[in-house]
């Protein structure tokens, strides 16, 4: 079958609303999250931690803490080398200070007990002396010459002179011609934009079990999103080889990005080398919120030109992220994801990293896009509004479609944001009438999805059933998703496919589950595998007929004599291969390993209704719906999770959630009661419409659906409460006390 | 390179004495045996057993341990449906007793409750009633008219007319003209035997964790010596999907086969199921002795014939075989080792298989063999004896060769049992003197060895390390053997390899760990799969050079261009292509399915002296010599153990183990104290001479080494005790008590 075959073909499982094979386990409390694990003899940790933003470590006193009984190790960076590469240096410092705390609840020693309670007890005997340093927290304070230096000495990749030592990189991406697209605008809107950073809010705190032997194996069971990225982080920081370290992912409480990288991890595997003994870290939720990764906080300037009938003439936009003591990594992405939903002539995007004393950021759902997507769509937002256009066919005028060289580079193949829009447009939402107080707001979004180096196999029991394994945790319905792609390839019924994530060493590398890379990279290698199974089984179904395995197709679930030997033989059933797989050769297994592209990029436009209550400020969110081209749903109920997920952690950043930090430089709320994320009634139902563009880069036309959809709902809840207030918004969240001063400065 | 020349080649690494891959974890506690897994909310589960050995159960009153606070759930045979083949239901079974209690043991019932305690209380409130039936636990008695049935209406295949409905099958093997043969001896020697049933004594006893869901799908972590094996029979008894269950192996605590089937994970996984929680069941020692497999017992007659110059002209045994209360499954093993050694005109085995009053036996080390090579390799030395031939010479004369038609139909290809007896022969130890009431004796022996169903994966890590995943619980060294053979293969040291035991929803279907076929045969995938890997890796450096893949060779661990490109471009080692694989299509892998055949049968030949205690009848081993045909020994050491292994537990046969019944059909010495294992001060140091004849049906000519050991000792020591006492001894074990009385007897 061609790939355009492929793409055009009739499903018969893919498309349907399976029962997911997770569901029980997690309803009944079955699942083994990260902290189920247990190994005999198992220690248990805790990890103290700087109370200071900022402060040089003078010198570390455990003695007396060693000399409690059930003590057993205590690490502090010391205990540590120093890997080769400047990345996984960062990682293990961020996961334990060398020389110097760099942010409120930065690890500074850790210890393992016999028990949690002598652990915590362990912890007020370490005596740590520290120098404290002065700090800076705001991005914009962290770029100024003069500013508290948080690390000396960092690389400054393409900045200027005249900046703090803080800024450790400068982007720029973009086309055409800026000041001739500008002069050919009827009005130009320029405007800066806070946000604030927000966490990822997963239910599950980071939880590990590590094991370490003398002659240098290590077992790690973790609460991960990529036990092969833990595997390597950890392999290096602890001077390992990778094949010596086995680690499996736990099921997984949310990770949102966030557990993307490690944070306990290596600290577990050197106590418990110390120690001679398995030991367990689980993380507090203070400890989460403070010593985990959360966004950035970012400031910018974005500056659009539009004629009188809806052309967008030239983009400009300067994007400021602090990614806390270390380098900031999506400032790239945000640079590139600012303007992507448009096809201009003129455009372009400066980005700025910035280091403060505050927690590494880590990737949370479409690192980097929503705080730049934002500020454009406001902006946008405000000329529609000031040159009276309709939002959507100012949108629709200046959408990027097949051919649009993007405004990161890359020409988009067949893409689905018209389609999108015109969706949007033609749903009653969008002409819905509004009551005062009410204000309507629309945003575009967009996230690249990735591929990624996969491996997958795929074995044929005896009994007809199929065992599927793949090595990335799962996080949003993979595993559902996988086993369906198989059944439709295979022609088998779902409910006799299971699939489960492979520990590192059961199965080749796998990319870490980021980027809504797996259900287009776990699925194009299933389907592939699947096709090196079925190629198998026609040959096999060729000796027991005696015929040329060319001369075999596969059918609907089973082998078929084709050509010259079509209707000789009854058609042979998968069940029936795989019962006398013994007597033709051996058992029987699809394999298939790539480091997939074509991943092909995901558009969403979101609705939102608002009613903002003018005596407190208070945003209610009356309507929400989210239009987004999933590619070919393989699940639909997934995809629509994804989608009015991605729009309710949004929501969350558009009106409450933010990380406060004081004047001392500590992190004011780290607890879900001050943290404030959206609870069931802070929200509307959220409609979703699931467009099916179907990605060329895919066998069944899959794209990743699970980031795009975070990406709008800071911009529509910002053009909504603009709208229902009269007063342009510009900084998130849109919490109570700030919408009310926004009201009275303007008043 | 051609199977010939892989043969004949120069190993570099494998015939090592590489460090073993799981020492540091079993010294240290560290290993996960199968007690050791535990999961959230996990009850603990107890099994009544029956006190009676033969008994009708008319009730079972549960309902006051029922409401016992703690007791979660109780099951019955009534909770079992029937499974469709008569081989799984005696499997379930003997699980758990359904209509009749068959032996002192049978599970009865279980309870899982919330602690240990809880459930033994529970026990205790079971109320069952009983009708006593009369009970038979002797193979000679259990055959005869009118023995107490042990199950009646079972299949009685080829068994005469006249026989109990105890005797559930009869077998015949060999060729030849026997009168005629027997006609042409000088000497006939016509003896009979008898063996007590002996069990495996590993130190762990069966342990298992399950976790059922009520949609279905089912986690299974356990001791055994197959994963895939115990999926099936559970899947099977459960009326579930194999791809359902996923069942995890530990580490195991020694099997020498008796963990080669399943005897409480059913119950558990039911336990589980009614429960809704997971359960854990761990036997005591007393179960293991009364409820898990012993060997056979056995009674035999054997008669050879042989010349004044040493030929055989004729050899006849009959087996009978208790194999417990469900058909016995090694009584065709027996018949068919018993004279595998000779090269026989004329040649006839008998087998019976016998239902008694006693558990199930299972598989032990060359399962059904030692007790028929015990008789004829007794009977053999009787005939030297009376004839005054070489012991040595008689066997080199009758010996079986290439090309000699077997006693149990196949033409054995290159074997190396005239190696091993020259290899006898030229040893210090068979012309050393003896003293006063010392003796000596020799035994040839013999095993089949296995192939089967097995599949590998070998992945290769970024790092240039290499993960192998292989599916066969390693009980006797597999991993370090797989790991030398890649290593060998691939060109890399075997410190950068590390292979691990996949669950069964890992990795295709292995056939489980028994008939000495793992090295052999996941050896052989291992080095198909290595070769996979080396060709794609070829591939890779084709791309890299911009070559044809065809003009590149693989050496000494890296890809080397050939042919006309030959120079051109420098060695691309493993690492390298490791490296760079994300950039040249993604992750390298290797994989390997095979229903493997030419496993190649062993033979050894066994060298002991005695001396004995003609006041107490002790028998002291003073010397022990072990030569075996191991085919390439991959690892000398474990070869070694093996070797040692085997023959100390077949001295434990010969001098003291035994299942002893008393009058009312219950075991008597159900514990290690009672039941008499040989320990360290029982033995000599017992030396090991390896003899390499290759197999042709494996790349580096490996055969399985682990079973042979285990033939030859009975009658070795039973051969030294005749000579030592001047007494024939036709009765094991050779208990004091028993020898005293032959010394006696004959006196």
């Amino acid at each position: 079958m061609s790939l355009d075959e492929y793409v055009k073909r009739e499903f018969k499982q893919v498309g349907t609303r399976v029962r997911r094979p997770d569901g029980v386990d997690k309803v009944t409390g079955r699942a083994m999250y990260g902290a189920d694990a247990t190994a005999p003899g198992m220690l248990m940790g805790r990890i103290l931690r700087s109370p200071h933003a900022h402060a040089r470590i003078k010198s570390i006193d455990a003695s007396k803490a060693l000399a409690l009984k059930g003590v057993k190790a205590i690490v502090t960076a010391e205990d540590f080398g120093v890997p080769e590469d400047d990345f996984t240096l960062d990682v293990q410092d961020n996961c334990i200070a060398r020389g110097k705390a760099l942010y409120d609840g930065h690890a500074v020693a850790a210890v393992a007990a016999t028990d949690a309670a002598t652990a915590r007890a362990a912890l007020k005997l370490i005596k740590v002396e520290y120098e404290v340093l002065p700090h800076v927290t705001d991005v914009d304070a962290a770029m100024k010459p003069g500013a508290p230096v948080v690390q000396e000495g960092r690389v400054q990749e393409n900045v200027p002179k005249g900046f703090s030592e803080n800024v450790t990189a400068h982007f720029e991406f973009g086309h055409g011609d800026l000041e001739a697209g500008f002069a050919k605008a009827d009005k130009i809107v320029e405007r800066s934009f806070k946000t604030a950073a927000t966490h990822q809010g997963y239910i599950e705190p980071h939880a590990c079990l590590a094991s370490v032997t003398s002659d240098g194996k290590a077992d790690l069971w973790c609460c991960t999103q990529g036990q092969y990225m833990v595997r390597t982080l950890c392999a290096d920081i602890m001077g390992m080889e990778a094949s010596q370290l086995r680690v499996t992912a736990s099921e997984i409480g949310g990770g949102f990005g966030g557990k993307t990288t490690v944070f306990i991890e290596p600290v577990a595997l050197m106590l418990s080398k110390k120690a001679g003994r398995p030991v367990k870290l689980v993380m507090t939720r203070d400890e989460v919120f403070r010593a985990t990764g959360p966004t950035v906080s970012s400031s910018s300037d974005v500056k659009i030109g539009m004629t009188t009938d809806g052309r967008i003439t030239a983009g400009q936009a300067t994007l400021r992220y602090q990614g806390g003591a270390f380098p900031c990594a999506t400032t790239e992405f945000g640079c590139s994801a600012a303007f992507a939903a448009y096809d201009l002539e003129a455009v372009r995007t400066y980005g700025w990293s910035v280091l403060t004393n505050r927690p590494k950021e880590a990737a949370y759902r479409a690192p980097g896009a929503p705080m730049a997507v934002y500020a454009v769509e406001s902006v946008v937002d405000e000329l529609c509004q000031e040159l009276g256009l309709d939002l959507l066919d100012v949108r629709l005028k200046n959408a990027a479609r097949k051919g649009t060289k993007s405004s990161y580079g890359p020409t988009f193949p067949d893409i689905g944001l018209v389609a999108t829009l015109e969706a949007a447009k033609a749903h009653p939402h969008y002409q819905a009438p509004l009551g005062p107080n009410q204000g309507r707001g629309l945003s575009c979004g967009f996230w690249f999805n990735f591929g990624g180096n996969t491996c997958v196999s795929l074995n044929v029991n005896t009994d007809g059933t199929v065992g599927i394994t793949e090595g990335n945790p799962d996080i949003g319905g993979s595993r559902a998703s996988i086993s369906l792609m198989a059944a439709e390839e295979l022609g088998i019924p779902y409910d006799r496919i299971r699939t489960i994530v492979a520990d590192t060493s059961s199965l080749g590398y796998n990319d870490v589950t980021d980027g809504s890379r797996v259900t287009f990279a776990v699925g194009l290698a299933t389907i592939k595998a699947a096709r090196d199974a079925i190629q198998k089984m026609c040959t096999r179904a060729a000796k027991i007929w005696g015929i040329d395995p060319e001369a075999v197709e596969w059918k609907d679930g089973a082998a078929v004599p084709a050509g010259p030997n079509a209707g000789k033989f009854p058609p042979m059933a998968l069940a029936e291969i795989a019962a006398v797989s013994a007597e033709t050769g051996g058992p029987i297994a699809g394999h298939y390993e790539v480091n997939a592209d074509g991943a092909g990029v995901s558009f969403g436009v979101h609705l939102c209704d608002v009613e903002v209550d003018k005596e407190t400020g208070a945003t209610k969110v009356l309507r929400y719906t989210v239009f987004q081209d999933a590619g070919k749903a393989v699940h639909p109920d997934y995809v629509e999770g994804q989608m009015q997920g991605g729009s309710a952690q949004g929501i969350g950043w558009a009106l409450n959630e933010e990380y406060i930090y004081g004047e001392d430089g500590r992190l004011q709320n780290p607890g879900f009661l001050d943290y404030r994320v959206p609870v069931a009634s802070d929200l509307p139902p959220i409609e979703t419409v699931i467009l099916e563009i179907p990605n060329p880069g895919h066998p069944y036309g899959v794209r990743g659906v699970g980031e795009t959809s975070i990406v709008p709902p800071l911009a529509a809840l910002s053009n909504a409460v603009s709208h229902a207030t009269g007063v342009r918004m510009t900084e998130l969240p849109m919490s109570p006390p700030r919408v009310l001063k926004a009201i009275s400065g303007a008043g």
